[in-house]
């Protein structure tokens, strides 16, 4: 009796590590599905090659210092032009819509080219530019981005996206057939590059890329518009990596959004949607 | 001798609980290290609240279904006025830079109120619109702003940044010192809402939020930049979560950016950059 105390003691033991374990394991368990937002590409959140190369400072470059400082020019408009200038701006882009019939009829390269240029004027962390523009014209390459996305939307609306962020899109009347992904004359992929490289080779850190890389197309939406061309804003879902692949672009280049562009069909409608006024977002102090 | 074996047992099973929850939180807290990004704001990070609300599937509103869809009305320009537009606004938006030097003539607050009706003309995951514009004027205000800001910028300097960005940073000779926080006529604060709120009081999923608000602020610099107003993009580092109190914004709403916003003061320096060309920023497929 007394020789297999020490047995049952061990027993117990091992049972309470076990709880303990257990214990241990579930929080961190739950903690990481709900880490998991299921509307952000998983390749997105792939910085990870950047902080291991951060360890190693050799291999990355310090900026040149040298950069020579000059007086600024500025073109400043009387009170009453800057004032009518604004509205007038204010009333061309708030007739912008995300449109999601395009027509097939060809647009001008030299505007496609023209926004874009319009895009790269956007400031960026420490001015490191880390965008890229993939701007597929190629109806077979256009194909196959829509046979990728459309796989994978279905997935995301079958599984991962949850019947909430179901019901949120239902009024958009969006799901995940793209017909746009063909007719649309032009798509313009945009990649952020999460490092660059200086001209001897040594990785560059692309400070706030994500947030620079988006103000960009912030700008870019502005140019379209500003040009009588339609777009709808995506984030293709967990296609990032394939998408990649398929466009050769390096692992270092990340897929934040895809622009079809283009006129649109002259059947096209979009959802009756008001936006905010200003007193809704502004707050003046 | 018997009677104690049982005791010891038990302290050398206590023991092993210890070594395996020591064990177990190593890794983690090797992990959290390795994700603690040195410019990104802590308070940026926080979304912690909107998973823990997501659990409770009650307390969040899911989206109206019925909303109209109607006829997409378009201005189509000739193709050659498009061209003229398209290369007009990239002119424009070409001369835009990130001034630092920033003139205390005041602006007309008509401008003010037309840039952020444009702002608020961007697109937002699933029409969530998730902004809120500080308009700061009071002196007063913007001098306690000032002081967060060099207290912790100072703090990011000597220890948060790193040598390396340090460095890069040197070039374009910004530093902690923010004399446009007093100097400029007015600040907007931009702050991204983690979360909404529906007419009932439901909690709202803010889908895609920080890329949504920085795609606005893309459209904001573009508005300011053809009022002939000036600005510099800045993401004040550490400093969310006292500017966010100081304001009275709600816990749900974190600080993305600050604007300066004013005409350039006459001796306004900028460093001599230059843009990658198109063709280091667009490939065609």
């Amino acid at each position: 009796m007394f020789f297999l105390t020490p047995v049952l003691v061990a027993v117990v033991c091992i049972l309470i590590v076990w709880i303990f374990k257990a214990a241990d394991r579930s929080p961190e368990k739950k903690k990481g599905e709900l880490q998991a937002w299921p509307w952000v590409d998983e390749d997105l959140k792939d910085s990870t090659d950047l902080h291991q190369a951060e360890e190693d400072a050799d291999e990355w470059q310090e900026a040149e210092e040298h950069v020579e400082h000059v007086l600024f020019s500025h073109t400043r408009y009387p009170e009453k032009e800057m004032v009518k200038r604004s509205q007038d701006f204010y009333e061309l882009l708030s007739k912008r819509r995300s449109v999601r019939f395009i027509s097939d009829e060809r647009v001008p390269m030299e505007v496609i080219d023209n926004v874009i240029k319009t895009a790269g004027t956007a400031p960026s962390g420490a001015h490191t530019e880390p965008w890229t523009f993939v701007v597929v014209k190629d109806p077979d390459m256009k194909h196959r981005i829509r046979g990728i996305i459309e796989e994978e939307e279905k997935i995301n609306y079958m599984k991962r996206m949850g019947p909430r962020w179901v019901t949120d899109l239902k009024r958009l009347r969006t799901n995940w057939i793209k017909e746009y992904l063909d007719s649309a004359p032009v798509l313009i992929l945009i990649f952020k590059q999460v490092h660059g490289f200086a001209a001897n080779g040594k990785k560059k850190i692309h400070y706030y890329n994500e947030i620079s890389v988006s103000i960009a197309c912030g700008i870019l939406l502005a140019a379209l518009q500003n040009a009588g061309l339609v777009t709808v804003t995506t984030t293709p879902l967990n296609c990032g990596p394939r998408l990649r692949m398929l466009l050769g672009r390096p692992l270092r280049e990340k897929l934040l959004m895809l622009l079809p562009v283009g006129y649109p069909s002259k059947e096209a409608t979009v959802p009756d949607l008001r936006r905010k006024t200003l007193d809704q977002i502004m707050v003046t102090v």
